[in-house]
């Protein structure tokens, strides 16, 4: 299958109620609720359409979530594209100099290969590549 | 059809350059080129599955891409969702004393119906309602 969007992912302090505003207004129904407590972080899945929302909630103040909300405010935090071969775009990518975050892919908290690339790479969109087919 | 994530909007100040690193290291292919001089923007859309990454790029300083690029920088910008009918979801977030920034929906620049919420209403995020079915 080719690159598509597999999720957007949003920073919020309280995200049960951020999740139920797109509920309610738009129809777009929470599919899973998620604490990954080495992350920091409650992270709730909302399905809109093939792609899906992503929100994530701090645990506290000192955790990676907590602090970009405390510098950046609540809002849209990444991207995430899923592709076919995550080594196989890293490798694409390093060989053209850009900045990554993983050097190689890493298991995400959903079980599935994953990697993060520096918002350098990509016009200061933070984006996270998916191992496609993987199981959500 | 039930909501689902029509594009993620992402301002830059050269939008060739940055959908060429899409191409190139994620194989999202670049599908238009739209210049919109009433809104001082080129917007180049890229498909990602059954969303599409969207970036513009602003014809000037004094545009609203412009100013938000000069004020907030490269990155993130809106987030679009389809949605059946925007008037109606339009009068759900009214009935909760949503704060929008289109009271009822307007023609966008591809002739289909769109309406934006203001970034309060979803926890930070500015989002672009899209009615579904719309020609794309």
């Amino acid at each position: 299958m080719s690159a598509h969007i597999d999720h957007l992912n949003i920073a919020a302090p309280d995200a049960a109620a951020l999740a139920a505003k797109f509920t309610r207004a738009l129809g777009l129904p929470v599919i899973r609720e998620t604490v990954v407590r080495e992350q920091g972080v409650k992270v709730l899945l909302l399905a809109a359409g093939e792609a899906k929302i992503e929100i994530t909630e701090p645990l506290g103040p000192d955790t990676p979530v907590g602090r970009f909300l405390a510098k950046r405010g609540p809002g849209l935090h990444h991207l995430a594209v899923a592709v076919p071969d995550v080594a196989a775009a890293l490798a694409r990518l390093k060989s053209e100099g850009a900045r990554l975050i993983d050097e190689t892919p890493r298991t995400g908290a959903e079980g599935h290969r994953i990697a993060f690339v520096h918002p350098e790479t990509f016009g200061g969109v933070l984006v996270e590549l998916v191992e496609s087919g993987a199981a959500h």
